[in-house]
């Protein structure tokens, strides 16, 4: 049975709180968050209790953590509980800044803890079905990636301003999808270019764009493209599709029912599922429930810290280029 | 805090034993089966007692049982566990006989109890949503419905010699969801012709139907038809489409991915679920789910023991029809 | 180079005469019509000359002709075209009596001409594409037939009155299907049931039914489902699935447009083509291609009087199963 | 009644001339090709007569010509037409240097007669239903457009070194769509930024690229993204999708059946139409007959040789960016 506490008991806290409790072989612990109510109302909820980020770190039963707070707390927190020999599950991104990234894998590798970052998206079911199809050359030698990544809307300015922009807070997933199926040989990134406009809603000017285009061409040669938009009328539209030497993946978005109705408009599917939530409602269970697997049975993360700092240095790179208009060349 | 039993520890007792076992606000107390092993693994695997069935329904504290035993028990468990005073989930069929089904439906009048049968397929999200809008009027008056109904292979010839026959083994499901999308305004069948042939093993000869169509015409002269046949190559396939005047609503199965593979051969999705443990899961989680908001709020369950004798006599009656050649009237 | 007159100038004639007149190696000559003016404008469109029915027979140039007239009168045009020794395309049905259907039968052989009867289903590249690929054993032996044949709206009463009945009139080409499709290895329908309602308009009631569902079982206990409505509020549907012992093969309707509207409504595609001209529009070009270079090869046509004879008396068995609510067993 | 002449009588001009001849209205007159053979056999096959280009532009009779001879010749053939005072019909490009195909542009206005370049793809029943209903406004103001074009095969090396290179030759039709889609109510291309690698085989290193990616922002800030490859597994594959401020329009390719073929492997359709002379062969006719309804109501081509000349400096600016590694800022 392993101990763990959750740091963080806001949305994506919830999630991954209420996943752990239902996994065999877990015991939830505690909660921690700076709002005291948050935490007793989760801890509560799912029969664990409410203690400080102190205390839970100073309980040698504690055998893990999950860091589920806002971004700007990650890396001390994993610099912290590396420090304090506990084993991580960290929310994406590691830190805003890639130094600051780099510092928090420094301290994991030295304390020899393990840590995992949450790339959910390479546990979609059906994103992790075209990666395996491909890993097991279905169609071939990988050569041109296409994502989309669109939210149903904007979030709010506040949080646009904090956010670092949208390279860094929306796409870091979508750098992350192309490091997994465009590089899983050892491929890299060696030239990006990235472009952006504010198209959906004019007080994002100046602050950040809200549709954006990027490009990565790999050592080898291969190619990526990303398109993104912080708005999309029709809900949260997240596919890509990787073109083989001898085929082609497609990844469509889940929705919520088979239905489909034909009348005299046409006829109609459901439109994709409202957002990451139930998009990644599956993902978000099959994540936490490989981050126990890999604790019991020694096996590697499938995300690491590392991974995280590498999505990061493309979100960089694309703020830049966005910036500048000029592309960018990886070292 | 509803304390239940379990009664029956096979595949479909597993999945609701483990299904009870999550719901908040329910203990799962006891698991009986006739074979020890079977009962104690289950049991404590989710941490419940093995109990005896008259230990189960004399223990004061069991609020209800869940039948999931053989169907030539269902009928004495449901008399049993109602004149014990405990409310029953009891998995379809009531009883292979209409008249000891509808025996079982006066015993839980008598008792005062209430009794919800497993017809599952209400709960599928698909069908569910489909019902909903059928209901909500979206399509107009509901005219014909088409329902297609395969399983990936036939059972063993043992098992198809106690089943009862292809109408009552496999259809019964069927004729249940005709009753809920053709009749949800009190029409009712007036008018069926079934008809059936072996065609995928000649050592069902003799014993029942490996293939059968089945046309129902209501009292408001709206129609049905069902396909069926004990084997599809692509695995299990549950469909069906309902036409109204304003429309149709069509029930497309539901695939493990949203993966689309193109290459020389085509562009390919993915099959069919493979059986009804995985086509259904979601059915059976909401099913159970149901079940215990309706024993708490009081809210009557959406079939109850009356469902499942309406389905058994249509079942008959297209038993006799292919045996006989000839359509049955229905009073 | 072939010779060719038309019969009727009407809805269908025009559209045959336009193919033909497209033909390399075929000669448009004559077209006759009851109303001049309509001969008149379509001959003169396509570089024609109006004549007679007695000229056009009595003219040893024409090398075939076209039947393309009102139901009522195929079968005497028949007749005198095989007499005076002309190959014939004849439009569905031969003939609503079979007897007379028979005799037109009698009377081609007698002559020793070629007739080919207008089902353009089996033209049509969608179902043709399916045909090929069973009878190239795809799926391995069929087993079960399903066929969606439904309209976009009923008639005037008027040509209600006059058409026979849905079963002659409407499913008189899904009978030719049946027999194309599960029958291609002289398999046979061996037991049918049929029954209808009027649920589309008031107004229909007595005189013909509206809505209709068919049964049919082959000698080889090959099983076949027919449904079929008058009015479809989203256009005209003509979809079948043929479920074989390897697999199934389904045929989906064909739309104006590949476009995909993705909004807060779903995500919406185009609904079928309107109605049969539209649908069927490569179909008559196919089908009437087929005829001439059958004609010019001496191969046998695809449909012959004999089909039409055949989906004939499928159309009287099910207009007398609807009437007497009983099953006709086949000779 | 319209007389025309067709130079050159290969893949394209076969089309167009075959096209031309089944067209009410339009008398195909002269076939004309530095082959004499190939001219012949064109011409006969449609009642048309051989004549060199010098008898063809000095024929009064001859209203217009269509230049589908190789594209080295295409901007002297214009020229030499608009002098002669003839319509015209081009196939793009009109020349791969865009001074000359300006050049030809002033030569067109100057002698005032018309000339239209053939863009077929605006003609595709698919890619034009999206465009009539983005201009009706049915997704609001388009956003982004994501354009997928990828060849089933490369052609030749020989071919390849006269051919431009592939932004000239392939995505010339891309960037015309480009203009099409998202420039409609006057905005412009501001920023390109394209990058290519060979992936498909070594033996086209240094003549071109087979894979490439190009972006594109709008004065209003609008992108675009084109993805293309010279050989994708699959066959043709020609799709688009706009994102708009209402919702999205997809383009899906177009496929020879609706068949869906149901068993072990999988749920699949078929592949796309093999190349350009299938999926565009509906194209093809819609744009001549678009040509000779011009000609005949004197209306404007949708396509011009602006919009071949516009399309050629994209072209232009995207192979020197692909060539540089820096984007290019276009006035």
């Amino acid at each position: 049975m392993k101990q763990i506490a959750v740091f963080g008991a806001g949305r994506i806290g919830r999630i991954h709180a209420t996943n752990l409790a239902a996994l065999p072989g877990v015991k939830l612990r505690f909660v921690s968050d700076p709002m005291p109510g948050a935490a007793a109302e989760l801890a509560q909820s799912l029969g664990a209790e409410v203690a400080s980020i102190d205390a839970t770190l100073a309980d040698p039963s504690i055998d893990a953590v999950a860091i589920c707070s806002s971004t700007d707390t990650h890396s001390e927190l994993i610099t912290r509980a590396a420090a304090a020999g506990k084993h991580i599950f960290c929310e994406k991104p590691v830190d805003l800044s890639v130094p600051r990234a780099q510092a928090c894998a420094d301290a994991v590798r030295a304390a020899g803890v393990a840590c995992m970052i949450g790339f959910q998206r390479r546990f979609d079911p059906t994103f992790n079905e075209a990666a395996k199809r491909l890993a097991a050359g279905e169609i071939g030698k990988p050569e041109m990636l296409i994502i989309t990544s669109r939210d149903p809307g904007a979030p709010p300015v506040a949080y646009l301003k904090a956010s670092g922009g949208v390279f860094r807070d929306m796409l870091i997933h979508d750098f992350d999808v192309f490091r997994w199926i465009l590089c899983g040989d050892g491929d890299e990134a060696a030239w990006l270019s990235a472009t952006g406009s504010v198209l959906t809603d004019p007080a994002i000017e100046g602050l950040d764009f809200d549709s954006a285009a990027v490009t990565i061409r790999t050592r080898a040669g291969r190619l990526c493209q990303i398109n993104t938009s912080r708005r999309a009328a029709y809900g949260y539209d997240q596919r890509f599709e990787v073109l083989g030497s001898g085929g082609l993946l497609q990844c469509a978005n889940q929705t919520s029912s088979n239905v489909v109705q034909w009348d005299a408009n046409g006829i109609r599917g459901d439109k994709p599922e409202h957002f990451f939530l139930q998009r990644y409602a599956a993902a978000y269970r099959l994540e936490i429930a490989h981050f126990f697997e890999c604790l019991q049975s020694g096996a590697p993360f499938r995300t690491t810290v590392a991974d995280g700092v590498a999505a990061q240095r493309l979100a960089d790179a694309a703020t830049e280029s966005a910036k500048t208009g000029q592309p960018v060349v990886l070292s």
